[in-house]
C-alpha cells in the first residue's frame, strides 16, 4: 500500500534535506498540504517548517488555513517565525498575525527588522474588516512629474520584484504623497514615451479611506468593476491596495464564521488539532449559557405539574412544540440574516417584516397546528386533546416567526452580532410561549381531556 | 422630511424620462438601489426597467442580487428581458439565468439573437459551480503566430471593446484554437515589435477543463496568485476565463447557501418580496419533514407513560436534555463541516473524527450533567432525580457530539449535501437517545424518585 502523504512527509522532515522536502511539498496535490501537515505531531510538523528556507516555508503557510497558520507559527522560536513571515505578501502576513494571540503576535513582531515590524503593527492595529485591515502594501506607485518612458524603465529595472505584485494598476501621487491618479497598464503601453504620467493618467482617482468597512467595501466593488482601490487615510495620503478577491475572501470568511456561530462555534474558529481541554472550555462557554437559558425556560412547566399529572400525555407533545417552533423560527431568522446582508431591509423596519412574517406564519401555523392535532386526536382518541396542542402548535408558530423575523434586525440596531444571540434568544422565547400555550390551554379545558 | 428613495424611484419611473430616472438610481449610496427597487409595487418596478435603455437596466440590474434580478427579469416581457440580458456580461447573464426558472430563462433566450442565444445555452448548460458555469467568455484571445506589434495594433483599435474586459492576460491559441500560451500585459509592454507572441509568450499554461468543480478551483487559486485561468475543454480549445474574484463570490454565495440551509431554508433563496404563498410552501416542505421526525422521537417518551406519571417531574428537564444536546451535537457537525470545507478531515475518517468528538463530550457531558443534576436535586430535595437527569445529560453529550460530528463525513461519503440533512438527523437521534436515558434511568430507580 502507498503512503499516506504525511507518513512521507514525517520521514522527509526526519531526514533533514530542505529541497526534497521543498520538492515533495509542491508535488502534492492542492489542498492536501493543509491535510498531511495537520496529520503531524507538533514537533514533526515544527521540524517541517524549520528545514524549509524561510521563503519555502512561506509559500507553505500561504496554502493553508489563517487559524492552522497562526497555530504553527506560535508553536516556532520567535526568530524563525519572524523570518518566515517577513517573506509573506503584507496582507497575508496581517491576517496570519491576526489569528495569533496579541502577545504571540508582538513577540514574533519584536524579532522582525525594524521597518517590517512597524509596518506590521500598522496593519495589524487596523480591525481586521475594514480597508486598512485587508489591504495589501505591496504596489506599483510612480510621481505625477515622471515620464512613461522613465516608468517603463522602472519597470523593466525592477521587474523580478515586481513579479509578485497585483500589477493591474499602478498609482500616481503628488510630491506629498498624495493621491492624485491611477495609470492603467493599457494606457501606459499606448502612450508616447516622453509624456508625463501627470497628463495621460486617470485623474481624481476613486480612493476609499483605511478605515471603510467590509460592508461598504462590498457596494464599492459591487458597484465598480475594479480589481482593486487604493487606500487613503484622512489626508489622502497613499497607504496600500485592497484588492477586490481580498474583499470577497473577507466576505466568504464572514459567512463561515456567521454559520459556525449560528451553530454555537462562538469562541474562534476551532480546529480538531487543537488541544482538547482548549476545544473544551470553548465550547462550554456557549453551552453553559445556554443551560441556563434552558431551565429558565423550562421553568415554565413546573408551574403546572398539576395539569401534567392530570394529563401526562401533553408531555409527549412539549419537546414538540419546542423543536418545531425553533425550526420555524430558525427559518424567519435566515431570511432577515440574509436581506440584512444584502441591504434589503434596515434594521429598523420592524414593522414591515412583522407583517411579512405574520401572513407565512399564520398559514404555516394552522398547516402544522392541523397536523399535530389530528396525531393528538388519533393518539388518545380524545378531539380535545388536538385541540390543545394544535391551537398551542399555531400560535407559537406565529410567535416564533415573529421573533425569528425581528430578532436580527433588534440586534443589528443595537450595533450586536445577530449570528451569535438571535439564536438562544428566538429558542428560550418561543419554548416559554410554547410551553405556556400547551400547559395553560390544557388548564382551562382539563375537564375534557382528563384521561388522556 | 425627506423623501424616502423608492418614492422618488416611483415619481420617476412614472415620469417616464430615462435620462433623469438613470441619473438618479447613479446617485443612490451604494446598495440603495436594491433596497429602493424592492420596494416598489411590481408594476412600477417593470416600469423602470423598460424605461431605462438595455445597457442602462443591465447596469441596474448588476448592483442588485441574483435572486432579486431574476425576479425581475422574469416579469418583463421576453423581448425587453433579452434585450436587458444581453447587454450583461456572459459571467452575469449566466448567473442571471441560473435564478430563473428553466421555462422562463428559456423563454428569454429564445427571444435573444441567434448567436447569443446559442452562447448562453452553451453557459447554462454547466452546472453552476464548475469552471464553465463560472468562466466569461469575454476574452483577449491571440495567434501565437502575431507579432507584438500586430497585437498592440490590435488592442489600439479595439480599445473600446476591450475596456469592459478585465485584462491582466491575454491567451494565446494555434491555429486550431488550442490554448498554448499566456500573454502577461507588461511582457508585451517590454517586447521589441517584431517578435512573434509564441517566443515571448509563456508556454504550457496551466488551465483548468470546464467541469472542474468549485473546491478544485479554490484549491487552484491558493495555489497559485493568478487573476484567472483559461478554460478548456477535452481537446484543450479555449473556452473562456475564470475568474479569481468569481470564485470566491462562488465560495461566499456557497457559503451563505449552507447557512441558510442549516436554518430550514431549503428550496432556494427567499426574499419578502416574493408572494407569500411560495415562501410558505417552500418553509412548510421542510417543516412537515421535521414534524414527522419530531412526533418519531417524541414517541419514546409515550413508552414510558408510567414513569412519567410517578416522577412528573421528569417532564421539566425532557425539553432541556433535548435542546442542550441538540447545542452539542451542532458544535460538533459545525466543526466538521469546516473541517470538510478546508480540506483536513476526509470523509472516510470517522475513527478519527470520533476520538477526538469523544474526548470533548466527556469533559462536556460531565460539566453539564454536573449542572443539571444539581439543579434537579435542589428543585426536589432529591439526589437520585439529580443523578438520573445529569447521567442521562453526561451520556447524551456523548452521544450528540459522535453524531453530530460523523453525520457530515459519512454525508458528504455518500455525495449528500451536509449542509442539509446533517441538521435533523442529528435532532431526531438525539432525541431519541436522550428521553431513552432519562425515562429509561427513571422507571430503573423508580422506587427512589417517588414523590419528587
Amino acid at each position: 500500500m502507498e503512503k499516506e502523504s504525511w507518513e512521507q512527509l514525517e520521514e522527509l522532515a526526519a531526514a533533514g534535506d530542505p529541497q526534497r522536502l521543498e520538492e515533495y511539498l509542491m508535488s502534492l496535490p492542492p489542498g492536501e498540504t493543509g491535510l498531511a501537515l495537520s496529520r503531524l505531531a507538533a514537533e514533526d510538523q515544527l521540524g517541517v517548517l524549520t528545514t524549509l528556507s524561510p521563503a519555502d516555508a512561506a509559500d507553505l503557510i500561504e496554502e493553508i488555513s489563517n487559524v492552522q497558520a497562526a497555530g504553527l507559527i506560535e508553536a516556532l522560536p520567535a526568530d524563525n517565525a519572524a523570518a518566515i513571515l517577513d517573506e509573506l505578501e503584507s496582507n497575508h502576513q496581517a491576517d496570519v498575525l491576526g489569528a495569533m494571540s496579541a502577545e504571540q503576535a508582538e513577540a514574533v513582531i519584536s524579532a522582525m527588522p525594524a521597518e517590517e515590524a512597524a509596518e506590521a503593527r500598522a496593519l495589524i492595529a487596523y480591525a481586521p474588516n475594514v480597508a486598512g485591515g485587508l489591504m495589501s502594501t505591496e504596489l506599483l506607485e510612480f510621481r505625477d512629474a515622471q515620464t512613461a518612458h522613465e516608468v517603463i524603465e522602472d519597470l523593466r529595472r525592477r521587474v523580478e520584484q515586481y513579479a509578485d505584485y497585483q500589477v493591474q494598476y499602478a498609482y500616481v501621487v503628488s510630491a506629498e504623497g498624495r493621491l492624485v491618479g491611477v495609470l492603467r497598464m493599457h494606457d501606459l503601453l499606448l502612450a508616447p514615451g516622453e509624456r508625463r504620467v501627470g497628463e495621460f493618467m486617470i485623474a481624481h482617482p476613486l480612493s476609499v479611506r483605511d478605515d471603510t468597512p467590509l460592508t461598504d467595501l462590498e457596494s464599492f466593488f459591487d458597484r465598480h468593476a475594479f480589481l482593486g482601490a487604493p487606500v487613503v487615510d484622512a489626508q489622502d495620503k497613499l497607504l496600500g491596495v485592497v484588492h477586490r478577491d481580498d474583499v470577497e475572501e473577507a466576505l466568504a470568511d464572514r459567512a463561515d464564521s456567521d454559520y459556525l456561530k449560528s451553530q454555537g462555534i462562538v469562541g474562534g474558529e476551532e480546529l480538531r488539532t487543537m488541544p482538547t481541554l482548549l476545544r473544551s472550555r470553548r465550547r462550554l462557554a456557549w453551552l453553559s449559557i445556554n443551560i441556563l437559558l434552558n431551565v429558565m425556560a423550562a421553568s415554565v412547566i413546573a408551574l403546572f405539574e398539576e395539569t401534567l399529572q392530570a394529563v401526562i400525555a401533553l408531555a409527549v407533545f412539549l419537546p414538540i412544540i419546542s423543536d418545531m417552533s425553533g425550526c420555524s423560527g430558525s427559518q424567519a431568522m435566515a431570511v432577515s440574516t440574509r436581506e440584512l446582508a444584502l441591504g434589503l431591509v434596515r434594521p429598523h423596519e420592524l414593522w414591515r417584516v412583522w407583517t411579512k412574517e405574520i401572513s407565512v406564519g399564520m398559514i404555516n401555523g394552522v398547516v402544522l397546528g392541523g397536523l399535530i392535532a389530528v396525531v393528538g386526536w388519533a393518539w388518545k382518541q380524545n378531539p380535545y386533546l388536538g385541540l390543545v396542542i394544535g391551537a398551542a402548535m399555531a400560535l407559537n408558530t406565529m410567535v416564533a416567526v415573529s421573533i425569528g423575523g425581528t430578532v436580527p434586525l433588534v440586534l443589528k440596531g443595537l450595533k450586536q452580532d445577530p449570528a451569535l444571540a438571535s439564536g438562544p434568544i428566538l429558542t428560550t422565547v418561543t419554548d416559554m410561549c410554547g410551553f405556556f400555550f400547551v400547559l395553560g390551554f390544557a388548564t382551562l379545558a382539563l375537564d375534557l381531556l382528563k384521561g388522556s
